[in-house]
This record gives C-alpha cells, structure tokens and sequence, in this order.
C-alpha cells in the first residue's frame, strides 16, 4: 500500500473544528488508496501556555521536566484527530513518541531523532488500520525520559517518519499555501512556486521564510524526501501548494528562485584591529562563547598591520556582542580602537541553484541596486545565494527592484 | 529511609500558586527525614476541559483515546510540581504512568492497577532523589497504551503506591480538613473525627461523603495502608485531618461515627408483583441491564400469591427502571399491577463499627426518628451500618436529631 505522511502546524489543529477540517483532508487521502501517518502539532497557543506555566514555576528549568510537560499538548491533539478519523469510520488511531518509538538522544529541548523503527506502526497497518496519528515533536531518550526536538520539530518529526516509512511524499499542512518567490506583504507580484530544490529551500528557511524548520530541509535533502508544503485552509487541489525536491526534478529554472530579507540585522565594525594570525580567531571565538550568532564576516585590507573587522548579527544580540569584545580587549586578547554598531541595517538576499549554471548573476543583483542608489554595506555569496546589508529603510524597494530584474513573476 | 506517600487534588495544585504551596508541604517531610512519592491530579477544570473535547469530537469516543487524551492533563502537573521541588534545591523528578510503569488492566477509563514495580523509582531514591512526583490516575495497559483509572483515580494510585512500596503513610490532600460525624453544612456541630477505621470509610464513602473514592479506601483496607485524609488550605499540623486505619488502632470508639444522608434517591415499588421463585431475578437483572443502580430491596410478606416489591435507586435513573420494567412486563417475565414511583425521598444512615458489639442501636435510631414525627419508609442495616429512606423534607432534621442523639459532637 502506497504510504503518505501528513503534517498538521498548530494553527491546523487549533480548533476541534479546524481539527475536523484536517480529519477530511487525511480521509480524502485514504479514499485515494494511501496508508497515512498524520503528523500533529500541539493545538496553536498551547506549547506557549506550557512553557509559560515551565518558565514562571523554574526559570533555569531541568529541560527533563521541560519536555515531559511541553510534549504534552502534542498528545491531546493526536487523540483528538484519532477519534474523529474513527467518527468517519477510518479506522485510526494515536501514537505517542514513546510508543512508536521515536528515538532520540538526550539533548533535552533540542534532541535529535536516531531511529524511529518501524514495525509497532507498521503491524497496526497490517491489521487493517489506515491511519496512525503521531503526536510530533517528541521522542524517547535513552533514559526512558520524554524529549522535545524543539520549536518546528514536528516538521522535523514528519520528514523523519516519510524518511523512515519511504513515504511517496511528506504534506506539511500550515496556514500559507506555499513558498514564494518572496514575502507577497512587500511585493504584490510574488509567485508562489510550484517546485523549488532543496538546497534553495535550505538558504531560504535560514533567511527568514518561516515556511518549514531548516532541520526538516536538510533531513528531506539527505533522504531524498519529497516534500510539499501546501495551505490547510484552502479547498482541496491535488496540485496545491509547493513541492520542495531534488533539483534534477525541476526542469525549468531560473537564475534565481528567489528573493529573501532579514530585517532585525545589525552591523558591527571594529576599528583599527592590530591584524596579526589568530586574530579573527580571538574577535570570533568571545562572541560565540557570549551566544552571539555572528552571520556575515568581512575583514579589509589589512594596512600599516591594521585592519577593520565588519560582522553582521541580530540587532538584539549587539550589547551582548559589544560586552565581549569590551571583556576581551580589557584582558588584552584583541585590540582595537573602537566598535561602530549600525543597527538600522536589514538583509536582502537572493537564491537559486541557476546562479551554479549563469555567470553575472552578482554583477546584475550590483548593478539593480546601484540604480536604485542603494549602498551596499557588505557582501557574502555561497554556490547558490547572494547576500547583502543595506540601510534598512531601502530593504523593500532592494527587494522589489530585485524581484522585477529577475523576473521573478514569470514562471 | 521511612517513606511517605502524599498526594493532592485537583484544587490543591489548580494555579501554579498552589503547587507551590504544596510542595512546601512536601519539602517539610523531607526535611522531617522521608522519601516522599508525590502524586498529582490535574489542575481543577483541567480534566473537565480535556473530557468536553473529547465528548464533542467522538460522543461515543473510542476508550484507548480518551484515555491518552485525559490522562495527560496529570503530566502537566507532575512535571510542575517536579520543578519547582527542584527551585527548593530537593532532588526530584517526575514519573509519567508508563514509565514506572503503573501496569493496569486493559479496561480503559476504569483500569485497575495490577502492579507497581519499585525498581524503577528505588532506583533513583538510591541515586539520591528524594522525592518521586508521579501523574495519577494512569497508568499502562498490556498492549502498552496508556489507561486510566476513572474519576478519583489519583486516590487509588496514591493508595496503590503506599502498599507498593510500604510507606508509613499516605496522606491525601485536599480541600476539606478532614472526615466530620456529619456534613457541617447540615449539622454545624458536625466534629472533624481524629481516627475513622476503614470500614466505615467505605460505609461512608459509598453513602455520598465524597471525601476518598470507595476504591482507594478498599485498597487501603486490604493492604493495611494507614491513609491521611487533611487539607492542603491549612497551616502544617502534624496531627491535622483524619486517620483511617486498622479498626485496632481505634481505642475509644462511639457505637455511631457519623451519619451519611444521599438526597438524589427515589423510591420504587411494584404493586401486586405475581409472587415465586426467581421473582426477584426476573425483576433485578432487566433492571441492572439497563444500568439501573438499585441500591435497598424490601419485599413485603406475600398474601394470596402476591407482593409488592420496594427499590431504591438514584432520581436520575427512575424513567430508565419504568422503561426496563415495563418491557420485562411486556415480554411477559414479570407481573405486577402498578409501578409508584415516589421521587420525594432521601436516604439517612448512621455507620460505626461500635454497633458491632452494642445492641439497641437500630432500636434507638427508630426511636429518635419516631420522636421527631418521621416515617420511615424502607430501612435496610448492613453489620456496622443502618440506613433509612424517609421524605426529603425531613432528611436535615433526621441527620440533626440522630447527631444530637448518639451525642456525635463529643469525642
């Protein structure tokens, strides 16, 4: 029997109306001819809830105890979706994470799945179940304890089992109908995708297009997953939504796919750095220790055996970034005349695995900008995306003016 | 180490304000030299909520997934409850049902434990733990699904938990101070008893003091767990609450302990009821297939062949006796002229272990009732126990003139 996974998001799930919404669409899936295994998150606002009640009773919680209670709000939901699949007489029924198991290690809060064996889920199929409803996000540590893969996880938890079961696909279900070509709030003629590579997902999802957890990406690329991400709130269409897959299944591409931002960047400068060996070493190695989440990083020409250091990071991590580079040179690990922090800076970003194929991609993103008179304030590229800081103020029209130059509106 | 059991209501850990509290409660017996097992029952409404969504997805809901989706409203507070014992620098953890594991039979919504391995938990007392905050009211069926244990479940865990691992004691708290003679809301002399044994517990439990549920007190009976009834809304007093206990540990004992009273009973009788052997069978069993809750039988002396038969069962359930009744009329297995239904009535009963050894007691009851104008409608009498059905109107003043008679407000 061909095998389905179907991901519910909590704003999917969060009603027992929207749960018997997402009931419908999994019985559709059913009277198709698939087995499925319903992936569910917690009903919306209840993880929030739990952690709050976590937070107030412990601040610097045991993450044990974190998890038992946080995974919770996953099982109530699992039996709900469970019991109205059987009211449609679709014989169903819930999994916890333990019950399964889904394995996992013992990074509490942040676990990472090891193995989910196969054969309980699998002889339920067997006996003539259609459906198995898994509360996601959880799993069971060696210790026999409950853990959480944390925030998204439960994406993570539906690209794991397709991976596990060799599911035909992976239906991520949320409350945006797919990926687009860029955020359709700042500009009006974004696409939505019908297919977009892995690899470009991946920059995607790290740039800020909340659509689906990176992990869940970077499991779908390693198992070779299919993965679509599709509106719960929209009528039935067996073409909906975007499929994310493997490159050599998209015959068509352009340059680039598509245009991400960043809003919340801040841009730090040291200046007159005393450049020897080592040194990025000793500005780099205190701000991670500080949990300082340094992005892009441009070291000038070193003049006179003095260089400026630029690095980029979130504008709410600055007074953190700003106290351990003051701690280091006090105790004489770096040197440097002064830090200049720019925080009306935002990310603009393009994507596209074409960029590997086309030359001059960079030189047009360059030359779009500077017709517009947006300054670029420093640059970073990878195979497949072309990163820059510019003055916050000009991040929508960079956008747009982007969005227009590629053409990103044809498909 | 000596080891307690304590365990609290719905209402004792409703906010995380009163979790809080209790587990004060728990780090004083901790500091006094115990291992504590904690057990927790959801926060007050919490199952409640848990149950509506459950009736409204699926009204005839499938047991397995009621029971998943219930049961974890126990995980939130155990988890709670874990924690902040950890902000007081005790070492504790929390205990899901499947993971001690609670093993159970497979009647879910009404499982009952069939064992507790220790293993598991000794384990971690001897690794330093001090305190084991374990979800009540669930535990694991044999196909390893999660169960509960019905309403009042977390009682009988407590209970259940206490013969397992032989502890000193259980105390179970709630919002009451205690088990009195009789309601305070009735008989304001009403006194808190320091001592009960268990059975009048059971007497009293099962007549409508909804203080312990029947089954816990059971448990308790016949593993000899002394039980500690008392309130979490008290200051700490060693010696607060009730004991129920072994009836040896008892020394001065009234011939009455209290008096019970249920208001919510009706009265049935059936007129000229063809009279023969197997009459009462053929009258009792449709009735208990219907679910009929038949509490007293009286059937008067038979004339000419013929009687009349008297039951008791609770207002709500009279339409349904009619009903059965009626069809076993129908069919032909019974034969009576009239069905009276008298709704208007209450039951009263006096229970002490005292009557045992002191006769009169039955004779005196009458008497006070006689005195105060009462009629007595149908009287049954168990060893330690007498109940009376009479109207309604007077059930206040016979609960009043019998305290005031068996002079049940001096200890």
């Amino acid at each position: 029997m061909p095998l389905l996974v179907m991901k519910f998001g909590g704003t999917s799930v969060a009603t027992l109306d929207r749960i018997a919404r997402a009931a419908k669409r999994v019985a559709r899936e059913v009277a198709n001819g698939y087995d499925v295994i319903v992936i569910v998150s917690a009903m919306s606002g209840k993880t929030n809830e739990l952690v709050g009640w976590v937070e107030e009773t412990s601040p610097l919680y045991d993450a044990r105890e974190y998890d038992a209670v946080v995974a919770s709000g996953e099982i109530v939901t699992a039996g709900l979706m469970a019991l109205r699949l059987q009211e449609m007489e679709i014989p169903a029924r819930s999994w916890q994470g333990w019950q399964v198991p889904v394995r996992t290690t013992s990074a509490h809060s942040a676990a990472r799945i090891e193995d989910i064996p196969t054969d309980n889920i699998n002889a339920k199929f067997g006996e003539g179940f259609k459906v198995a409803v898994v509360a996601g996000f959880q799993g069971l540590s060696p210790e026999n304890r409950v853990t959480t893969l944390g925030r998204g996880g439960s994406d993570t938890t539906a690209v794991a089992f397709a991976a596990a079961f060799g599911a035909e696909r992976c239906d991520i279900y949320t409350d945006v109908d797919g990926v687009y070509t860029t955020d359709p709030r700042i500009e009006d003629k974004a696409r939505k995708l019908d297919k977009i590579a892995f690899e470009e997902m991946l920059e995607l999802a790290s740039l800020g297009a909340k659509v689906l957890q990176t992990r869940s990406v970077e499991l779908a690329m390693r198992y070779k997953v299919k993965l679509r991400v599709l509106s719960s709130f929209e009528e039935y269409d067996p073409n909906a939504g975007t499929l994310v897959c493997d490159e050599e299944e998209i015959v068509e591409q352009n340059a680039v796919s598509g245009v991400a931002y960043s809003r919340d960047e801040a841009k730090m400068t040291l200046i007159s750095v005393a450049d020897r060996p080592g040194i990025a070493s000793a500005i780099f190695t205190p701000l991670s220790e500080a949990g300082v989440n340094v992005d892009m990083i441009v070291q000038n020409i070193s003049e006179e055996g003095r260089t400026d250091m630029t690095f980029s990071c979130p504008t709410n991590q600055v007074a953190r970034a700003e106290k351990a580079l003051t701690s280091a040179k006090e105790r004489g690990d770096i040197n440097y005349r002064e830090i200049v922090a720019d925080t009306d800076v935002a990310k603009v970003s393009i994507v596209g695995i074409g960029m590997r194929s086309q030359a001059g991609i960079a030189a047009k993103m360059f030359d779009v900008l500077a017709r517009e008179g947006i300054n670029i304030k420093v640059i970073t590229t990878s195979e497949i995306k072309i990163s820059v800081l510019v003055d916050r103020k000009y991040m929508e029209l960079a956008v747009q003016s982007l969005h227009d130059a590629f053409e990103l509106e044809k498909s």
